[in-house]
């Protein structure tokens, strides 16, 4: 049985060395790469992503997975080695339904309708792009039906991104989350606007990059095991559990950019910095679902770095790095900056109050979509009109409306937008269970002290990487089902205060 | 036919890739890579190493090759077609022959050797890695026995470094050279030697960077097919010909070292981006030997950066550059610095003209430790027997004497230094005849132009990558078999003037 599993972890340590060797080939051609080496990267990338998953799908990782099904039914549900076998046979089984030849067909239609899109959005043109995501959305349904048997055709697709967790239910979750959502919203936003002017300045790059890298450093972040460099869209990346990277850009004019997307990333590096380092290299050294990918990153990026406590800490240093730009400016204003909560068109602009409708209008267009109730020709109307009636904003064109993000322009139309707002959801259930075993994080947060926090998420989330599922790790780590309460319960919190609700 | 082309570059284009993204993850490990990646690191690039070798030794190629025997026969020596199965069978029948066994056991006792090769060095113990070294012998006497029926042990190792070429022959040259260098350095460095404390004042790091980029755009290396990063020890890599990067270190108190190292590994690059585009993803994408490299890493550095046509042009620049520091010294001044000659210890800091002495005792010392008429206990002793009758030196001790190179740490024994010589010698030969083409090459480099030397160079040589071997490509060019007369008329001509010889 050990010599069965020793093979086994063999064959996904090779699977997880070219996946790795990718990951480094797309970080580099995003941040160092000339531009002359652009066609041969491409062509790299997909050898290696090929060969890993020849390499995963070789029916002998299937008769090891068989051979060693009794062995691991024999140990705890939660010991790595049970958990390594059930993880691994459940993406196995994902893996071999789908054929090499229908991957590499998706690869081709995503590069080539992600480079139209890169030309369609400027221009404005939803007309150019349209024969692409009619087909993308063809590709999407046939993706769904190599898994028969779904309650709804956006759940296979859903699974590869959150595991175990269905439409219906997300539906269900989210129409609470709206119900609450919205009169929040219009409270705030017949109110004055906060003023944010003092973020607009101007703040130099050396310096915005410098104190970021302060920030991030004393939130945990482990530079010796990563590092920081500049791109045009911020991402995480991981080579290995030693070397786990993030990259920022930098608006001169716009301190809250780099400064919040920093600790966004940051976030989701200390998650995979926080893996136990013996599931190195297994399938389990990984984060286990985009909800709670994006829970991490969002509580440091929001109920942390946006938090009063945080900047009684950290708006001294600020100020003494920008010195003529924020001296007359108190504490209180910063803060009122940063939360600042508008109506606006632009998903990745919105604030944490407005996020998520933007993020649950896309979330509907996806199963209206794969449902067939929507057809890609009505997208720009509807879209439209979702922007009207919950936000009562008119986009001015498609380009801020519905080209303005990537993801439907090189994957699939499906599973890619409820983990931003699960990881919302999930991020107040999480900190509110680290606050209640811990009373002190508050305090401790004035101080610039992470660590009780950084180890509570490390102890009930992070060291598990992918051994269990988004539902499961809610319901380990705060002891409940996940739930909007205290997501609501937060909103109220902090924006009652600050605006009298 | 064609069809069997197309399979076999297939099959080549995914070796290319493997190794490509090997290169990348080098590349990344030795300028940006955080400490904590390098275990990991280590183990990906071991993993697509040890994939490349199955592919290129799998037997369908070698059934592709045979099948295509007839196809070649039928075409001209040079054209591309026959070129490729020409190469790829020589390559593909050295390849087969090595079990994988060995190429792991040799990866990883070299990993190891290298590692206490670290330590040893800066504590001058050589007993530390006595062991280790004489395994290293051991295993290239075994890798050069696979090849059974050579005429010296060491040529099979010198073949993978400079394909044709073999031990008796490169000793005859070096014998004659050792013959005419002799006298050449005994006349220099009894006279007084050349000042060159100018080198050694405070040059910021930027400015040395961007000097050096200046430079080396002028001499033609294209940074949209390429980009300079810093590293401890500077190479040249390439990724694709669309992505052939350099790397330098900056010494702030020796402006030579940042500013020689980049004119030289441009010259690498140079070489590697001038190849034809259409031989791309296959084996004649490359330089054709470390030779026929050096050659042009050397000529770029040595007969145009440290000629003073080339500084004519230049020194204005470099004297805007760094007035406070250069603006008393004279061109001249500067001109016999960057030329100084000296005996010295250490291979890589020594000047073009002893330079030869260093590299030709390390070969001696292959073809011995080879033959086994040295033992690796007696190398110390040896070593510095050597540098006191070639160069009359006493090395204080075996860090600065037989412990000072890596090449024998971490690789093998036989066909590692041959290239730095072989390389000077060619130099010469292919500037002779460019400059016999092309008259009016040295008026040019007075004014700062570079495009009819860099043309006739890519046009005799880098167009054709691994087409041919490296004595093909010297005759083929220079209309001559290789000879060492150019190189020593080229040394006589210029330190004759600078030192009236």
């Amino acid at each position: 049985m050990q010599r069965n599993l020793q093979e086994l972890k063999t064959r996904l340590l090779e699977v997880n060395d070219l996946n790795s060797a990718s990951a480094v080939l797309s970080w580099d051609q995003t941040t160092y790469m000339p531009p002359g080496g652009a066609p041969a990267r491409g062509r790299q990338m997909a050898t290696l992503s090929r060969l890993a998953h020849e390499k995963f799908t070789d029916p002998a990782i299937g008769k090891l997975l068989d051979d060693l099904r009794s062995y691991a039914e024999g140990l705890p549900y939660d010991s790595d080695d049970a958990s390594l076998i059930r993880v691994t046979r459940r993406d196995y089984e994902k893996a071999i339904k789908v054929p090499s030849s229908f991957v590499a067909e998706l690869n081709r239609h995503g590069a080539e309708s992600y480079q139209v899109w890169t030309e369609a959005r400027p221009a404005n043109d939803f007309k150019r792009v349209q024969p692409y995501l009619e087909k993308t959305l063809d590709l999407s349904r046939q993706m769904a039906n190599f898994y028969p048997g779904y309650e709804h055709i956006a759940d296979p697709l859903i699974d590869y991104a959150d595991p175990g967790m269905k439409a219906e239910s997300i539906r269900a979750l989210f129409a609470q989350l709206r119900e609450r959502l919205v009169p929040i919203v219009r409270a705030i936003t017949t109110q004055p606007a906060a003023d944010d002017a003092c973020l607009r300045l101007s703040f130099p790059e050396a310096q915005q990059l410098a104190f970021g890298q302060v920030v991030i450093k004393q939130l945990g972040y482990d530079f010796n095991r990563g590092r920081q460099d500049k791109t045009h869209h911020p991402f995480m990346t991981k080579f290995s559990l030693g070397d786990v990277r993030i990259t920022t850009r930098v608006k001169e004019n716009y301190l809250a950019d780099a400064l919040f997307s920093t600790i966004h990333e940051a976030g989701h590096a200390m998650y995979e910095q926080g893996i136990r380092r013996d599931l190195e290299g297994t399938p389990l050294a990984g984060g286990t679902s985009s909800g709670v990918h994006e829970s991490q990153s969002r509580s440091w990026e929001n109920l942390v770095g946006r938090s009063r406590g945080f900047w009684q800490y950290f708006y001294p240093q600020l100020q003494a790095t920008f010195p003529d730009q924020l001296k007359s400016v108190s504490s209180d204003a910063f803060y009122r900056a940063i939360n600042k909560v508008e109506r606006s068109l632009i998903r990745t602009d919105a604030d944490e109050v407005t996020y998520n409708l933007h993020v649950m209008i896309r979330f509907d267009f996806e199963l209206d979509l794969l449902e067939g109730k929507l057809a890609v020709r009505d997208l720009p109307g509807a879209w439209q009109a979702s922007y009207q009636s919950d936000l009562g904003l008119a986009a001015s064109d498609d380009g801020d409306g519905v080209l303005q993000d990537v993801h439907w322009f090189g994957g699939l139309i499906g599973g890619s937008f409820q983990g931003y707002t699960l990881g919302n959801v999930m991020s107040a259930q999480f900190f509110a269970s680290a606050l209640n075993s811990h009373p002190e994080i508050p305090a401790e947060m004035q101080q610039g002290k992470f660590d009780t926090l950084r180890g509570w998420l490390t102890e009930n989330i992070y060291q598990h990487g992918s051994k269990f599922t988004p539902l499961e790790i809610v319901q380990r780590a705060t002891g409940r089902p996940l739930s909007i309460d205290p997501y609501i319960d937060y909103l109220r919190s902090k924006y009652g205060e600050l605006y009298r609700l």
